[in-house]
């Protein structure tokens, strides 16, 4: 997604507190939220998500008055951030995410005696999450990087987004009610954001937004005397390939379902199709042509998408490469999303790759391609991206799917469905290589995004009274332990066959 | 550690792969590698082991000739390389590391409805491989880096220390018998690491040396187009703290253990103890004297180590708040050890902190407390660290326990015991807060190495037959699957109490 603009010059928003006030009562906070029974920290998850629900009313008007986004999106919004908290609070309880390891003692190992040897993960300190424009819930105050911080015991420093000041004091207002001092502090403004980067008490970083903003945070974390993990969600272009057998079999089914996943939000989702591939026979031309255009124009986040948009979109309407299938009238105008279509070949892909450039709103480009070598040669050159799609038939295109899926490369691998909609679930991965995230390892989306906060501890010959709760033999938090890798009693699946060798 | 030396410029050393070369061969390999069932991938793993078994006597000889280590030393240095590898061997028979989760498909899910999805970890892709000085079999080119790379079916590009150029050839021929082409190469010189770290085909890297060689590779990392993770195992202080209970009960017994472990292999490993807190009163200063003055000097692993051993304790030695309670005779010999021990208070650490830097051989600094308050103020300040000791009593310093391990930051807290020796279990954590590891979430030593090399995909509504087999609802591979975040069936031990509120 574009950029957020610089902070407005009126002063509007309310007083921030400095980076450095806010990071130091995260610094205070952070014991005491480490230290309480998971039971009660799963507790303050749930009464988030239950404030949430008491003030969706007042927090759906506000939200809508800074983001435009519409009463029925924004409620839909807020019960997806409730049922993030409710996961996380379930993680917690179960305390499967502390993955803790038991490696008893044993004498007669070799080459040496080994000792008693406990791992657990423990909260990595106060953290920083820098909200996105177009989330103003499930990614922004009490979205799913805070709600996996808290999940994982540290206090979060938001950075506030520009395109919505209000809505973030009034959820850490109401967040206050529930949370100890200090778990959740909201600031604003760029140059303090980029102060709580550096802070010295800011132990971990996480971001949604841009890639040229995200790459600035992270090349300042990196640049700190003591170096900070950096999670950032950055840019994707989300291709989706379609089989010939698919396309004969329902192309017209996948050009609407397909226009309906680009221009979903007006485009303004990270998840967005931005690239097509059909069939350079596919004889879909004026189809993508008439349901584009049935398309109404809509009011973007904020001008600066729109500017943003629209100037990317100018320079793929004027690239030679590139040919226009719909252009929405009205594109000079920063206020309103102008929905289009573009088409080039695979080859003019390979030979122009600037053209693989997200275009953050409801534009996308389609690629036809000769052959499968011609679409796989072009595949292969694709940036890392958080999805892949992949439309075909089964069995048919079984063998032409598996060379798909292994030239594509993504965070996530979708078939005969579409990337819009990420669905909060223990096994959601968001993320993927670069320039999709900055880490490859990490997700900012599903039940594992817990594991960015916590780092592993290693306890030698430690006595049962010393070791924190989750690693003591009598188990008083009733927490998954692996001894000596595995847990005790039934740990292959009951259905287990054989394995193969093959 | 200190910085490795310049290379030689007599070109004594093999004929090296150019980085660009050892690179595209991984690149190939990778496909290959990331194919293999997971039981022919342990199945190198096992042979590699065997290979070193095999030709012990010959790399014994060439070892000792190249780093002055000691046949006893070196032969159970390839004891544990090979137990190493047999232990990755076994986690990827089990096929846990995978991290295999499927969530279901849930219609009635709210707020809408969950596809089906499913998430494994996949390699990701060709690794370099910086290898250590002071292990030249440990941690080198059959080393955990290495054999954590392959269990998770990345190739490995090895850049072979200076120290022991010979050997690393050698090694990589034995396991040349072994491995698929491009599955393990090695490389020589520095500027070639420096290009291995920006080539385009190396997906991550692994790194154990100084913290000034460690930070600039980091960097590197950093700035290219495409960031890559870079975990580094760098320095650390390893302080060892000794209560009052402790030191009056047997703190003769702890005088001789710490000398011991302060001047094992001539103190060049990374988990020394540089830091002894005592009580002011200890009255144990003869006995450290008599302990430190009786370990003969002995050669070091390279010039290189002596000239920075040598330039480090010379500025302890002179520092007017460090009192040298023993220096070796010869201390100006840059290819032999001269055991050192000085002294200095709390307070004097806290006024001082240039104090805490890492003198890699056998020197270390006792530091006197008066107080607790005296104590805990000055582990405060301490830099994070691979290690952490206490010495202590039980149940009599429980309370005092708890303040020093909440104070202490470090990757393995150990009681009673020492750090050096690191045990290669499942649960070993062998990392920590910076500067002792570029990331505190991963480890080089133990089960979970083999998590820096994998990146998850998340699979959406993908039919069984194009699912990668651990993720097949049939589960082929018998690999443990988790669903909906649960084990099915016993997931919970046996032996479980009820949750402990308090």
């Amino acid at each position: 997604m574009p950029a957020a603009p610089a902070p407005s010059p009126d002063g509007a928003s309310p007083p921030a507190s400095t980076a450095a006030d806010a990071s130091a009562q995260a610094g205070t906070a952070a014991p005491e939220l480490a230290a309480l029974p998971l039971s009660v920290r799963a507790g303050l998850l749930r009464a988030l998500a239950r404030t949430l629900g008491e003030h969706a009313g007042v927090l759906v008007d506000v939200a809508d008055g800074e983001t435009r986004l519409g009463a029925e999106r924004l409620s839909g919004e807020i019960r997806r951030t409730q049922a993030q908290l409710r996961m996380f609070a379930d993680i917690v309880e179960t305390g499967a995410f502390l993955d803790v390891m038991i490696d008893p003692p044993d004498p007669a190992a070799q080459p040496a005696p080994r000792p008693d040897i406990r791992r657990m993960l423990v909260p990595l300190g106060p953290v920083a999450v820098f909200s996105a424009s177009n989330f103003p819930f499930a990614f922004s105050v009490l979205g799913g990087d805070t709600a996996s911080a808290l999940a994982a015991g540290c206090p979060v420093v938001v950075k506030a987004h520009e395109g919505h000041p209000g809505l973030s004091d009034l959820t850490r207002d109401l967040a206050a009610g529930v949370l100890p001092t200090g778990a959740l502090t909201v600031v604003h403004g760029r140059e303090t954001g980029r102060a709580l980067v550096t802070d010295p008490a800011i132990r971990a970083v996480g971001f949604t937004g841009s890639t040229s903003g995200g790459r600035a945070l992270f090349d300042l974390a990196g640049s700190r005397p003591d170096p900070i993990p950096f999670y950032g969600e950055l840019g994707s272009l989300n291709p989706v390939v379609v089989t010939p057998g698919a396309c004969a079999e329902r192309g017209a089914d996948i050009v609407r379902e397909y226009i309906a996943s680009v221009t979903l939000g007006q485009g303004q989702f990270c998840t967005k199709p931005g690239l097509l591939f059909l069939p350079a026979d596919h004889g879909l031309e004026e189809l993508l042509r008439r349901e584009i255009a049935a398309v109404p124009p809509a009011p973007l986040l904020g001008d600066w998408i729109g500017t943003a948009y629209h100037a990317t979109l100018e320079e793929l309407v004027t690239h030679p490469a590139a040919r226009t299938l719909h252009l929405t009238p009205g594109h000079d105008d920063p206020r309103t999303s102008a929905p289009a279509l573009l088409t080039t070949t695979a080859e003019g892909v390979r030979a122009h790759p600037e053209l693989l450039r997200e275009c953050f709103g409801p534009a996308s480009l389609v690629v036809t391609y000769t052959s499968a070598d011609d679409l796989l040669d072009t595949l292969h050159i694709l940036p890392g991206g958080l999805t892949a799609t992949i439309h075909g038939q089964e069995p048919q295109d079984e063998t032409l799917a598996h060379r798909l899926s292994a030239a594509l490369s993504a965070g996530r691998l979708i078939w005969n469905s579409w990337p819009t909609g990420v669905a909060v679930t223990h096994a959601m991965h968001h993320g993927g290589p670069w320039p999709s995230a900055t880490s490859p390892l990490h997700t900012s989306v599903g039940g594992t995004a817990v594991a960015r906060w916590m780092r592993p501890v290693a306890y030698q010959n430690m006595p049962e009274a010393l070791l924190p709760e989750p690693l003591r033999s009598t188990n008083p938090w009733n927490v998954p332990q692996r001894v000596n890798g595995e847990f005790p009693g039934q740990w292959r699946p009951a259905r287990a066959t054989t394995v193969s060798e093959s």
